[in-house]
C-alpha cells in the first residue's frame, strides 16, 4: 500500500512521502501484525499513547461483579492518579453498585411528506406495520434485534426512532445497514416522498439534552455509600464539604447551560476508550449525565453517576485490536458476552474519578496535587 | 515502575500481576523510551491505536497556509477515507479559508458571600482591582497572561471567569494555578467567605450551549466555496440536495435538544487528538459548534464550520511524545508557534469531513460505503 | 372582603387603602358580578386589557374546520393587525391544515431510595403494579385517566412520569390530587424512603428541551401551502426570501441556545390566553416549538409549526369567567368537547403569526409597520 | 370601530357581527374610554381577568424601598394566597434585598457576507466604526442609548448585538427603529451582502440558554435570609427540608434540559404582567432564571432569586392604559424614573412565590391547598 504515489499525484508535495520515511524508522512501526483492514485506510502504523492502570476497584454489579484494575491511556499527568485514588474509597467503602437500566442503541431516520395531514395519519398508523418492518430490517443482521419504534413529528415530516438491541456490539453498520432496508419498505409502502436514513435526532457522536432519556447506548447507574471516615481519610473532606462543592458548582452548570452535571467524565472515559479500543468519537455522547452527591442522615456520603448514553463493545470495531485486545482482557471483557460487564465496570470508573475530583475541588487540594503528579517541565 | 506492589498490598489480587506478565511479552512494551514522568502514573505500556493519513488538504489560513497531510487515528473503517473526500474536494475547489476569532483558555471560580448585597458590590468593582489581580495570576507563570474577568452573578454568589492567553500550550494548570493565586488574593481582599476555584461555569471537557460564546480554548471559523461540479464529482450530489440535507437535519438537532450543529466533529476530533497528543478529553467541549451550508446564487456551495472551543495545543502535554510529536511534525505544527496553525488545520479538517458525511447522506450512499471500506468482519 | 384591614394591621401603611378607593371609583369596579371564589383570593376588581380580533382564519382540522375570528387581548399596537395579515394570507390559500399527535398532562413525582439497586428495581417492576396504581389515582377524579407511567431514574431516585388524559381541562390541580393518592398508595407498597409529588421534570409553566417530545398538554401540528402568488401579494416577499430569512435565523437561535425554533409564538398565545381566560403562565411551555419553512419543488412555501406543549382548556380554570366565556363562544370553543377544537385554531393562529413576522422581516417592513400600526406616542 | 364591515367584506360570514352584537351588551363594552390607537387594532372591547392584591412585601433595594402591596391578575385560585404567604414571611423577616446587575435591551441582527475571511475581518474591526454607529442609531431616538456592540460570527455571517439603555421604556420599537438605522450604514460601509435586523439571537418573547447571561431587560437578583423559626410558623418546613427539595427538583430541571432552575417565575410574572400592563408575551424571556436556596450554618434559610432578562417597564406600551396604570400608581411605579424600582418589586414576589411553592411542596400541603383555595367546582 504506497501511500506516497497518492500524495505525488494529487500535489506533487513530498512532505508527505518525507514524514514516511522518517515513520519508518521510528516508534510507530512496531512490528507487531495487526489486521488493518476495515479499521483504517491509507494506514502508515500506529499511534502510541502512554497506558497506566488505575485499582483496585471493587464493583457490585449484574454483569460485573468483583475487583478490577482498570486500563487509562492518557497523557495528562495526574490524572490515573487521581481515578486510582477514588477506586481506593469506593474499594474501601465496600463497592460501587451497578445497574443497566436500557441496552440499546438507535437510529433515527426522517421521513417526508407532502402535508401535515399525510405526516399525522403515517406517525399513527406505522405501529401497525412493525412486524413487517422489524423483518425487513432484521434480515440484514443476525445480531441486531429492532426493539420498537417512536415517532417524532416535526411538521410535515416524522422522524422515526429505530431502537435496536445489539448485542456485545457497538453496532452503528449494523444498525444503519438494517434501518436503511427497513426504511426502503416503508417508503414504497406509505406516502413518503423520501427519506434521510440520519436526521441528526439520535445523536450518534453529539451532545444532546435528550440523550438524558436514554436510548443511544447503555443506561447505566452506578452508585456507593461512603461512610464519612472514608471520606475524610482518602479524599480529605467531609460529606458535608463534597456536597457544598456540589451544589455550588451545579449553579455553574446551569449559567454555563451544561447538560446535566458532571465533574470530567470525558477524562475517564477518554483514556478506557483508547486503552480499550472502543470509538473514542462515542465520548461526545457518552459524557451525558448526571452525578449526584447526598449526605444521608447518618452523615455519610451517598454518590452516584448516571450515564444515559454509555456507547461501549467488546466485539467488532477496535476492540480486537493489539493492545485493545489486552486492555479488554484485563478487564476479563474480551468478546462476546462481555459488553453490558465493561459498561458497569466503565461507570464505577467514572463515579471514581467523580469523587477524586469533587474531593480535590473541596479540599481545595486541586492544584497541590496536579504539581505533584502533573506535567514535569518547567511550565506548560 | 514495579506496579505488582501497588496491587498485592491493597488487594492481595494477583489478577494484576498476572496481566502484566502477560503484557511483558505484548506489543504493548514497545521498545522505544518515554520519558514518561509528568504524563502518566502507574505505567505499563502503550496503547496503540491504527494511524492513517488523510489528504492533501489546502489551507488558506492565516497561521497555516499550504497542503496538508492530516495524520488521522481510528479503528472506524472508512473514516480516513471519507475524511480524504472531503478534503479533496476541498483541495479541488482552491482550499478552505480559516480564520481564529478568539484565542483564550479561562478557569472560573466562584465566591461566595452572605447576601445578594455583598455579591453586588463585588461584581460591580472587581474591575477596579484588575491590575493587581493580574500581577497576583501572572507571578506564577511566565506564559499565562490574564486579559480580562467577566462576572456572572447567581443570588449570593459571583462566577468569575479568568480569560488567559495561553501561547501554545493548552495551558489548564498553568491557568488553574494562576487563578488559585488570584483568589487567594481576591479573598484576602473582599467579603467572599469563600471561593471553589472550579464553579463548572467554564465547560473544560464537557458540552454546554455557553461554550458557542468561545472563550474556552480557539475560536474558529473554516469556509469554502465548492462548485457544483465539484460538489458533483466528489461527492455525488448537488449543493440542493445538500442544503436540504441540512436542512432536514437541523430539524433532527432541534428535536434532540442538541447544542449547535454538526454532522460528526467528534471523528475528526479524536482521530487527530489521540495521533498528535491532545488531551482527548477535550473533544467533549471541542465537538461543540455549529456547521452551515448554503446554496449561493450561482447555485453553487459555500460550507463553513464554527468551533468555539477548539482546544489544542503544539507545547506541553502529550504533544512532545514519540508519535504525537511525528504527527505534529507531519504538519509542521511541533513545538512553539505552532497552535494557532494547528487549530486552523483541525477546523479545515472537520470540515472535509462534514462535506463527506453530508455527501454520503444526501446522496444515500453511506450504508454503501461502509460496506466497502467499513468492517470486514462477518458482522459487527 | 375588607382587605384594608390586612394592610393597615400588618404594615401601618395607608398606601393600599387609599388605591383601593381610588379603585373603587375607577373602571375595575365593573358591575359584573363574577363567581371569583377559587379563582382569586383577596380581589379588588379586575384588570382590563385592550381585546381586538382577528381573522377570517379558515382552520382544516380533524376537530376544527371553518372559519374563525380569533379574540386577542394585547396592548401591543401591530399585533392583531400583523397577525390578522398571515390569516388572511393562509385562509385564502386554502386555510390551515392542523391535526393533534398527542393529548395528555402529566405530573412527575420522584422517588427516593437508599440505593441505585432499590431504584432500579423499582423502575423495573413498577409497571407490574399499573392496574392498581391507575385504580388509585382515579379514584380522586371522575375525568381524570391515569394513560401509563415512564420511568427516569437518576442515581438512587425515580423520577415517574404519571400521564393522563384530562378531556377538556388544564387538569392540574385534578391530576396533582390523583398523583398525590397514588404516590402515597406506592410509598406503601414500595422500598421508596420519601416521594415529591413534584420533580421538576414535568416543565409545568417552565421551557425545557423535554417538552419537544411531548407529554404536557397537546402536542399539535399546523400546516400550509402557500403559493408563490399569495406569498407575494400578502407578505410581500417570495418563499425563497421567506425560506433565507428562516436558515438565517435557526444559526441565531443555535447561537442563542434556545429551544426548537419560532419567531414569537409567545405574542399570540399570550393574546389569546388573556382573551379565552387560560392559564397565562403556561405560556412558558406551550411558546417551546418548531416552526418550519420548505419551498417546495414547484417554488411554493409550505409553512409549519409544531406545538409540543400546548397548554388550553374549555372547561375550568378562568374559562368561564366574564370576558373569557364570551371569547371561547366567539370560536364556539366554550365548554365540555371543545378543547381539541380550540387547539387547533390556537396553533393555526400561530402559524398565521409566523409568517407574517417572517414576510416582515423578509420583506425588511418590520419597522414601516410598526410605525404606521405601532405606538402613537412620540417615542416609547 | 366598525369591525363588521372587515368581516363581511372578506368572508361574508355573519358570525362575528353575530358576537359583536353579543359583545355589546356585554361587560366588555365598559364605559371606560381608553386610547386605543396604538395598542390594538379591531378593538371590540376589553378582556378582563380577576385582579387581587399580596402583600405586604417589603423590598430593600437600591430602589425599591419599602412596603408594597403588589396586585396580580389570575384566575388560578390559590395563587394570590400562596405569594402572600411567602411575602409575609419574607417581610417578618426584615425583607427582601433586591440588585439590578445589568439594564439593558438589545436588538441582534445579522450580517452576511461572501466569505469566512470577510465576515472576520469585519467582526475585528466594527469596533472601530462605534462612535459613527453609534450616532447614526441615536438618531432616530431620544431615549435609546447605544452602550456596544457584540459579535457572534457564525460561519460567514456575524450577528451584532446592539445593546441599549432604553431608561423606562421597553423599548423594542425605539431601539429597533434605531438599530435599523444603524444597520443600513453599516451596509453601505462593509462588505456585507444583506443584514436582516433579526437573527433570533436576542431571544426576545423566547426562552433560551443564552439569556442567562443576561443583556435583554434587567438583571436582577433577590435575596433573603430567614431564621429557622419564620420558615416553620409561615411555611411549615425547615430550611433542611426546604433545601432539599431544591436538590431533587434540581435533579428533575436537568433531566428535562431545563434552563435554570425555577419553581413558577411564570405565575408571578404573568400576574404583574397583565395587572401592570407589561408586555405578557416577554414572559417567555423573563421566566429564565435560577432559584436557590442554602441552609447556613447557623441552620437558617438564604433564598435567592437571578433573573437575567427581566423585561419590563413603566411608561409606553400597555402601562398607561386604565388598571394598569392604577396598578402602577398602587406600586409607586406608574410613569418615568419607576422601571428599576418596579423590577425589584417583581424579583421580590418573585421570591415570594418560590418559597411558598417549596414550601407547599416540602411540606406536602400542596394537594390540600389547592383543595381549600382552588376551584370550587366539583373538578376541574
Amino acid at each position: 500500500m504506497d501511500r506516497c504515489d497518492v500524495g505525488r499525484i494529487q500535489t506533487g508535495s513530498f512532505r508527505w512521502c518525507l514524514a514516511k520515511e522518517q515513520l519508518k524508522n521510528s516508534s510507530t512501526q512496531s512490528p507487531w501484525n495487526w489486521c488493518l483492514r476495515g479499521n483504517i485506510e491509507n494506514p502508515i502504523g500506529a499511534a502510541q499513547m502512554p497506558l497506566g492502570v488505575a485499582g483496585p476497584l471493587r464493583v457490585n454489579g449484574v454483569h460485573a461483579d468483583g475487583v478490577f484494575y482498570v486500563p487509562l491511556a492518557t497523557t495528562e499527568g495526574a490524572l490515573v492518579r487521581s481515578y486510582e485514588r477514588g477506586m481506593a474509597a469506593l474499594t474501601r467503602a465496600g463497592g460501587v453498585t451497578t445497574r443497566i437500566h436500557v441496552d440499546e442503541n438507535r437510529v433515527a431516520p426522517v421521513f417526508c411528506f407532502d402535508n401535515v395531514s399525510d405526516a399525522y395519519d403515517f406517525a399513527r398508523c406505522l405501529q401497525e406495520d412493525f412486524e413487517t418492518i422489524r423483518a425487513e430490517a432484521e434480515s440484514t443482521t443476525h445480531h441486531g434485534k429492532l426493539l420498537r419504534l417512536e415517532c417524532h413529528p416535526v411538521g410535515r415530516e416524522v422522524i422515526v426512532s429505530f431502537c435496536y438491541s445489539t448485542a456485545d456490539a457497538h453496532g452503528m453498520n449494523m444498525i444503519v445497514k438494517a434501518t436503511d432496508r427497513a426504511c426502503k419498505w416503508i417508503i414504497d409502502h406509505s406516502k413518503a416522498r423520501r427519506v434521510y436514513v440520519f436526521s441528526g435526532f439520535s445523536s450518534e457522536k453529539r451532545a444532546s439534552g435528550s440523550l438524558l432519556a436514554g436510548g443511544k447506548g447503555k443506561k447505566v447507574t452506578a452508585g456507593a455509600l461512603l461512610p464519612k471516615r472514608i471520606v475524610k481519610s482518602y479524599l480529605h473532606t467531609t460529606p458535608g464539604q463534597l456536597f457544598d462543592m456540589w451544589h455550588h458548582t451545579v449553579l455553574g452548570h446551569m449559567q454555563a447551560n451544561a447538560i446535566g452535571y458532571n465533574g470530567h467524565y470525558a477524562n475517564g472515559l477518554a483514556a478506557i476508550f483508547i486503552a480499550c479500543g472502543q470509538d473514542v468519537a462515542n465520548i461526545a455522547n457518552s459524557a451525558v449525565g448526571v452525578t449526584n452527591l447526598e449526605v444521608t442522615e447518618a452523615g455519610d456520603l451517598y454518590a452516584s453517576v448516571t450515564l444515559p448514553s454509555l456507547t461501549v463493545a467488546t466485539v467488532g470495531g477496535g476492540t480486537g485490536l493489539g493492545t485493545s485486545r489486552e486492555c479488554l482482557e484485563m478487564l476479563g471483557c474480551a468478546g462476546s458476552g462481555h459488553a453490558a460487564k465493561f459498561a458497569e465496570i466503565v461507570a464505577a470508573t467514572l463515579l471514581a474519578g467523580e469523587l477524586s475530583m469533587g474531593g480535590a475541588i473541596a479540599s481545595e487540594e486541586f492544584v497541590e496535587a496536579h504539581e505533584t503528579y502533573g506535567r514535569n517541565r518547567p511550565e506548560d
